[in-house]
């Protein structure tokens, strides 16, 4: 028997930029033909981004190679999709020298993603969001992915963007329940990691609602800066990263629950309260940060109670079932005070016995709204 | 206008062994487990795998997940057999702690190695290669991938195996044509890096037509060791790694202009052979190395010049086509002798006139066999 070994050499340092401006998107094209000279543009959206007229304010009204997901949403990110948008490039006749441009939200910023990712071995993608979500979180960090038959971003890869363009101007446009629970996760970021944003946020909710342009910049280089900060200290989530998911672990089996027709800001608002419920059955609640956390919320208009039609039993059946489980019980996020999370034994993400978890969705849903 | 740079910390080095030994087969799972400790396993293999036994003597009878891709071989190198196997993974309730074992020749490992980089962002692989070709070249380097309906490996990424296993028992069960394509590799490994090996080759072609697993394993070692200190340098063809596409630049235009009916092998021996010629024209050579190349193809019952069916125009627009082309028309890895590829200003491939390229083909074409 013989035995050789094969090295893998290390991979240099690498970054892109996120770029925020209102007004920006008409100059994007212009802007990445200078960052990719040469390169082959390639356009993946969706119906709604058409029908708002971002698509042609991006393309200034210009014929180039696109894919349009229909219909827009959750529901099309599977693998025939992808295999749609790839077919599409091939059919044009993309080569290596191609850039994938994602406009839309967080559907569209993943499957373009995954595409660019397996395109000819890798091409380059740029993501611009458009939604209060894919702003906050999804287009920075390199996760792409689709669903399959059975569980949610089951399929994908990490691959970083070559840069990510924000223009707050596209919120306008933007479903008012979808922009809403979109800024639960700007909540988030605040909560875990800048209790100085958090007061920004609790101070400037009205002007956010009423999508000033000016404040939204400034809500999106908070949380480009806070995201940023935690993917790149640990980009595939060995630990560190997972503080992203604070309210996301009861948020998951909430969306699961409810056959995933709550939107996620709703379900991870919730999470985020039975989180603050179970800090303060574990004694680790000595301000006001569930008060205040909890009022945030609800001027978003978001759920801060379990529905009726969902009961704790299949809450804790889901949790079982979490893809992130070590072992059989997921680990919780839970915060140490406004801005920081609670880090024990370097983990940043805790063992909380069944019981306790059981006990505060029981409370939860007995809550009067 | 606010601008974040995102920064992508760099990845250590790493590496895996590649194990080369007769009748290890039986062992592997055993040995997989020992590796990896606590992981699922999930095996992708062909229906020609499982009828020539190697399946079964790898599982031992044992009932595991797996996906046997039927019809075997390239045809089924496309996205639907992907997604049917990430399908089936899922179905298995696969979770991130799975290994992906690929059990066969370059189709099946391309696949599972795709599906393994793809499958909840990533698990790890192993290949079991069970042909020639794949265990001189394709099962070592990370490429993986699935062709579109209009090109060869459109889709794919790189992904590293954590570990290659080869068997040169497996090789007994192999049809005769393939077994000796495949070897076609081995020629051009030592042509291109090791004229020792060359010497070798020469020198026990009857054992190895004889598929004497003794000197099997020391032509698999030394496929391995070449294969592994190229893709070293240049883990992801940025410009070394391109000697591997010795033979290969004409050959892909061979195998696209006889619609996928000669076997790879056949045509990058016509390849290699074309290599030779413009070697020739261009003054370059002054030994016997063209001699000693197309005596060996021909011990391996190669074909040394193009089909009657196949004309040189064709093959000239559909060089224009090569994936790999900078510009508009492909760079040709050439030998600056038996063991050394010529390498010019810091290229490892020569741009080479139409003129030259299409004289060589039509000499070739009208060679008498």
């Amino acid at each position: 028997m013989n035995e050789i070994v094969v090295h893998i050499p290390a991979q240099e340092a690498g970054g892109y930029p996120i770029v925020i401006g209102t007004g920006i998107l008409s100059g994007l094209l212009a802007r990445i033909d200078r960052q990719f000279p040469k390169k082959a543009m390639f356009i993946v959206t969706d119906e709604s981004l058409v029908r708002a007229g971002h698509f042609a304010t991006l393309t200034g009204g210009r014929d180039m190679p696109h894919y349009v997901i229909q219909p827009a949403g959750e529901q099309s990110k599977h693998l025939g999709t992808l295999s749609a948008i790839l077919e599409a490039m091939e059919k044009h006749r993309l080569a290596r020298d191609t850039v994938v441009i994602g406009l839309g939200g967080g559907t569209v910023g993943d499957i373009a993603g995954f595409a660019a990712a397996v395109f000819k071995r890798g091409v380059p993608v740029v993501h611009i969001p458009t939604t209060t979500v894919a702003q906050a979180d999804s287009s920075i960090g390199g996760k792409t992915g689709v669903d399959s038959s059975l569980s949610k971003n089951a399929y994908g890869c990490f691959w970083h963007p070559a840069a990510v363009f924000i223009d707050p101007a596209t919120l306008k446009t933007l479903d008012d329940l979808q922009y809403r629970a979109g800024l639960v996760e700007s909540v988030k970021h605040a909560a875990i990691a800048d209790a100085e944003y958090f007061a920004f946020l609790e101070k400037n909710v009205d002007a956010i609602l009423g999508r000033d342009t000016a404040i939204l910049e400034k809500v999106a280089a908070w949380n480009c800066r806070i995201k940023a900060s935690v993917v790149e200290e640990d980009p595939t989530e060995k630990n560190k990263r997972r503080i992203l998911n604070y309210g996301h672990t009861i948020g998951h089996a909430v969306e699961s629950a409810g056959n995933y027709q709550l939107l996620h800001g709703q379900c991870v608002a919730i999470g985020m309260i039975v989180a603050g419920m179970i800090e303060q059955a574990m004694g680790m609640v000595n301000d006001d940060r569930r008060i205040r956390i909890e009022a945030i919320l609800k001027k978003l208009g978001m759920p801060t109670k379990i529905l009726s039609a969902i009961k704790p039993e299949q809450l804790m059946n889901l949790l079982s079932l979490d893809k992130k489980a070590v072992g059989k019980w997921p680990r919780f996020v839970l915060l140490e005070k406004l801005g920081w999370v609670w880090c024990k034994d370097s983990q940043w993400a805790q063992e909380i016995s069944r019981d306790i978890v059981e006990q505060c969705l029981e409370q939860l849903s007995k809550k009067t709204p």
